[in-house]
């Protein structure tokens, strides 16, 4: 089996790791299969096994090949509208409530997803700040802040409305929740 | 049946309701049964099957007389004492997180528990809310501050590192969310 990029192996794992989104979408975590992944994949299912083996595995090899795919990072010339941007972006992906929804569920059941939810968003926060790097580079921020600090504070009032006290989340909350990170950045307290 | 406070039904509700959280706590929500909770309570299941009729209603039961159940709000004589006291607390509960999660992940599976979890929160946030309004009563933020988004900037990263990115929190991390929020308060952005 070719392991290369583009070969036969990798266009069945993007097929069966899209079938797993598609799959937690439709149904959530807790009817998730190995079977009807395989069948909407158009894959065997004795494939599937052997190179996932579980639910649970194909859950986190979705997750980390989602972590792996280049990300575009945003570059507006200011730490505010790239936060505005990231949070944007953030309060967008849960207009499709059903795959963030299932694979964070997914977590509270499943110490392997919880783990690769984990190295998840461990990644996807590192590349975020860059931008609050950046804005220090440019002078728009003090030296001494928390780059990785900043984008959670900006993000978690996001992921606390739609997860927690499930509140809705729109454009203009994703805004305030950008500016509210950057002005405790300003003040020197993250 | 009596429906006074302290009555006889009253303590078989209080009873109930602690063995809800008690089996939740032990087992999770998936595992959550009407007859565990009623042999745990020491009450007859068909008594609690008449007055709640699933584990659904039991845990949304919990959750409003949690709701309902008088709260000391911190009045440490600054808006900064009192909300780092919020975000404190908050950190502590999660200490226990076996019930927080529980009910935080029954959510996601129940409909009714997802109500149940709003409202719970909608009337935390609103009574916590009040450490905000005094301090604008005060002249310690301005007077167009949203007292409820302060509360939820303070303690969305807490909640968001406990349950989407899976990182630990502690009473340093409660403190600098508080101050964030504050930050942003005092800067006039939420």
């Amino acid at each position: 089996m070719s392991t290369r990029p583009g070969g036969r192996s990798a266009r069945v794992r993007d097929a069966v790791l899209a079938a797993t989104y598609a799959e937690l979408a439709e149904h959530g975590y807790p009817a998730l299969t190995v079977d009807a992944v395989a069948t909407r994949a158009g894959v065997h299912k004795t494939t599937v096994y052997r190179r996932w083996g579980s639910v649970d595995d194909l859950l986190a090899d979705a997750l980390d090949q989602t972590r792996d795919t280049p990300w575009a990072l945003p570059d507006t010339g200011t730490v505010e509208g790239d936060l505005i941007a990231i949070t944007t972006e953030v309060a967008e992906a849960f207009g499709h409530l059903a795959v963030p929804t299932a694979v964070v569920a997914a977590a509270f059941q499943s110490p392997r997803a919880a783990g690769a939810l984990r190295d998840f968003y461990a990644a996807r926060q590192t590349q975020a700040a860059l931008v609050v790097v950046r804005a220090v580079e440019r002078g728009e921020l003090p030296a001494d802040v928390d780059p990785v600090d900043v984008v959670r504070t900006a993000c978690a009032p996001l992921y606390y409305r739609v997860f927690v006290t499930r509140e809705p989340v729109d454009v203009a909350v994703a805004e305030r929740a950008a500016r509210a990170a950057l002005a405790a950045a300003r003040a020197g307290v993250i």
